[in-house]
């Protein structure tokens, strides 16, 4: 293995040599090497991967370079694993950037405003790097030590955020072996299992001969406590991460029952409440596993009425969990986070730090209000994770876990509340701009104005909204529907023709608004959290889609 | 925020002055600072992160500096995160390097012989500092384009390394978006979930009325397949996620049951047979929901007998599972590959990518023999994850995920099978060689020895092993028991002793073996990976465990 006979320039490209993996070589690339020579040269591969990368991505205004998939299956559909080293490091480094990147995405152009991804602070790259290079191990003090300790006090520091206990309730749980305020864990959809699966355990405990749920299974569970159906509800813009849920923990996901929404696309509580009824009275022996009450919906980035689902499900002694993925960090501000309130009487909270405290991917968590919570879910081993012990892994659907809490911990402390609070500000002020500016185009048509940062529009040329409005309202719902059916072809066209110019990247959806009940219909969606993302920005992008669309009614008569 | 007032020596610490957060400061933490001195800034940080870091691993050869728990708990404990920014990136830097380092745990000692983590070749940390600058993620074909066809690729690859199936179906499989050979995921928890996941709802699935156990949950489907108990065999040395999986999946984690192991620690085959017919002929209506067979266990990392496990498996048409967790990459090895024969029968197979893969944390993985086979578990949403795209997020447990498969794939190119042939090949031939050293030391009784490249032993003094023995040959049982708890005690003490000498560090565990039964006997485990472990390394941890022991004698008169 010749990777390390260091090139003096890593950036030549090497003629193809016979590589040898040998013992010599081996040793080589598990120490660094000694010589100055080699460490400038390792330095240099650092310097391109920092700079030749964010140069790429500077230039590369556009979302991703036009190729087709096709294409690159073809390229990438050798699977054997070559015997001898087939590359040099070096050579790996300058494929990655030249060759690999420009048909990545380019998720931190401002221009990319389609998914909840985006441009990252420049250090996040550092921090990823120190967590790598020490490489602990989170599952258990032996193997990370202080960054064990140092997660349970972040932990308590974004629990604290969300619940605003009192200091001695800090106190008591930051560094408490026995208890636990939450969990990281790969992402949200892992976290809102997590929720839910103890959620499941604290509701179907031991009880007489039982031994509880997590130990003789769902079937016994339900005789010994005499149910025959567990559900839960969550507003219809609910994330299927909470059927995965339903599915995974064996409830059935078709018990993840979906609660109508009202105009502002947040729960409706009449219906929750007449849901509720419904299945208490039902002949049924049915039991409310959990409400989810969601904080920044991904489509349309609502926020349930999270303090009255909270004094509902207090009324009727149901779990409330509360999934903050995407709108979480809104609590960083003090402008915005009343949008949030009631949160504090979640049970439990998801959060995602890869979202909106803009960390690498990926970073999942979930929290509980009551620190003892998380017991429902504990497992032992002999090797680790012995009970009482400090080993983090004691509790938690994953195992072996990255320190993410070591890049959340540093990037609090280098950005403060402050920081973060104008991140969050900026999203929301561009995203109500940009609302204004869509409602002003005679060619576009708002379909979820923005609570939080994200928002749908859809094309709708003014002749065909005039007549669709005045058909629709006169009753005649067939022709609507055929109208809304031609507005849609339009806005997938739009959106897939500009995803595939590379320029810029709204993403598409399809949702059910109460201004056309019971019609589906396809929207622009747009997520704003790139700080670089201006109005002028927006602007551009709603021009290139009047562009497309005119370019598209010259070349077909049917619209 | 003034973090990006690059300082010109970041080496230095800052006097504490008033941090502010401020639209300005934001913009430059997000994009590259353009000035060639905050370029050789950046960088320099970089420089400190890579060679500060690794001299200071190099430098403190033993595993953790000393500081007790106690103090580190009182020093993490405030639990506000600071309205202004509390430290400039340079601080945070110096902090981690200086502060928190010394008090993690140096896993690429060559001391740190005690978990599956060790040093990692020098490249991983560029590799992952480009897949932290790219931050796509794999969920959907619209946050990583080309990176979702590289993890097809690498997928196949590993694929082939296990299945061996040939070129046709690989060019059928690679890239196509309608099936699956594999995922990753956070880890080898996950990983056994999916498995297990996976063939629940394979074997559960839609009859007559019932639409299949994901949609109607286990009760239901309990009943629309007439059983009343599913279980889950595997050896009892299998790992404690196997049994959460029994747990989350609902089927109860007591049916995870635990099969006898023989001479060699490998799963019984009689007792696996009786079991089976036993499980079948009971009044219960009982399935068996899968086999699962250890590559590599935990504790001992004795490798069950593939082969015959999947005849078994075929005969009774019961689903095998693998967990190749820690042995798979056995299979790069031509000399060892056959430790594993057998394994290509599997129906699953999980390997971590963060073990003998030597990636950093973490990456864990499983593959399907059958490509259909992930359907099973398959999830849409209207924003991402459609019916038919190549969004690789509709068959997975998690959600947003990092390109591990990026790392993954540079190294193959860059190590090739015959590198990580000798690091396979090193670790399990230093662990023979420590064996014997072992064997030959009279202090010292070698519990299980090493079939891949973890053995366990513990400190028998020669006058009580010899009197243990006869004892135990004469059938006096329980002083036989009176003698092993003494022996438990010492080996417990001197591990203790020597994990907080912090010079280095070899695991403890309690296992139940052959030569003992129904005792409880405490080892010292230890696992082989860093190629800078030598048998000098290894002569030099049993030194130590000697002189300890000699001390300990000396202080007590008990033993």
């Amino acid at each position: 293995m010749t990777i390390c006979n260091l090139p003096t320039h890593p950036v030549s490209r090497h003629k193809p040599t016979q590589l040898v993996a040998d013992q010599d070589a081996l040793m080589r690339i598990f120490i660094r090497p000694e010589s100055d020579a080699a460490r400038l040269t390792l330095l240099k591969y650092m310097e391109q991967i920092l700079f030749g990368l964010h140069e790429f991505l500077t230039r590369h205004v556009g979302v991703t370079q036009e190729i087709s998939l096709k294409e690159l299956a073809e390229r990438f559909n050798s699977t054997t694993i070559s015997k001898h080293p087939e590359k040099k490091l070096a050579d790996v480094i300058i494929d990655l950037i030249e060759d690999i990147a420009p048909h990545a995405v380019n998720v931190a152009s401002p221009y990319f405003v389609g998914h909840m991804t985006s441009a990252l602070p420049f250090f996040m790259v550092h921090l990823k790097t120190i967590v790598t290079a020490l490489n602990q191990n989170v599952i258990k003090l032996e193997t990370s030590k202080v960054v064990s300790v140092i997660e349970k006090q972040v932990l308590a520091k974004i629990h604290r955020l969300i619940y605003r206990e009192n200091e001695a309730f800090y106190q008591e749980h930051v560094q408490n072996p026995q208890t636990s305020l939450g969990c990281f864990i790969e992402d949200g959809t892992l976290a809102n299992i997590t929720a839910l699966w103890v959620a499941r355990n604290s509701l179907l405990g031991a009880r007489d001969c039982f031994e509880g749920i997590e130990k003789e299974g769902l079937p016994a569970a339900y005789r010994a406590h005499g149910i025959e159906r567990l559900v839960v509800l969550v507003s219809r813009l609910g994330h299927y991460s909470l059927k995965k849920a339903g599915g995974v923990l064996g409830i059935g996901n078709r018990n993840v029952i979906a609660v109508e929404v009202d105009a502002q696309n947040r729960m409706d509580l009449n219906c929750l409440r007449q849901k509720i009824a419904e299945l208490q009275d039902s002949g049924e022996k049915t039991r409310i596993l959990a409400v989810v009450g969601i904080a920044g919906t991904t489509e349309t980035g609502s926020v349930d009425p999270l303090g009255q689902l909270a004094a509902i499900c207090a009324e009727h002694r149901i779990h409330f969990h509360v999934d903050a993925a995407w709108g979480g960090p809104t609590l960083m501000s003090e402008k915005y986070r009343h949008l949030l309130a009631g949160i504090e009487q979640a049970d439990s909270v998801t959060i995602d730090g890869h979202k909106q405290f803009y960390m690498p991917m990926t970073c999942g968590m979930v929290y509980f209000k009551d620190p003892k919570k998380l017991d429902a879910i504990e497992y032992h081993a002999g090797y680790v994770n012995r009970p009482g012990s400090v080993d983090l892994g004691r509790k938690s659907l994953s195992g072996s876990r990255e320190a993410s809490s070591l890049i959340l911990d540093s990037t609090l402390k280098i950005m403060g509340t402050q920081g973060y609070a104008l991140l969050i500000e900026h999203g929301i002020e561009i995203a109500r701009q940009f609302a204004a500016e869509i409602q002003s185009r005679p060619l576009f048509e708002m379909i979820t104005p923005p609570e939080l940062n994200i928002l749908t529009y859809r094309l709708v040329p003014p002749a065909i909204r005039s007549l669709g409005r005045i058909r629709f309202e006169q009753g005649a719902a067939e022709e609507a529907i055929g109208i809304n059916d031609q507005l849609n072809t339009i806005t997938r066209k739009v959106q897939q023709l500009q995803r595939e110019a590379g320029k810029s990247f709204v993403s598409r959806t399809t949702l059910r608004v109460h201004q056309y009940p019971g019609q589906d219909i396809v929207v622009f969606r747009c997520v704003i959290m790139n700080p670089m993302t201006t109005l002028d920005v927006l602007r551009e992008i709603l021009d290139e889609q009047e562009a497309i669309y005119g370019q598209i009614v010259n070349e077909t008569v049917d619209l």
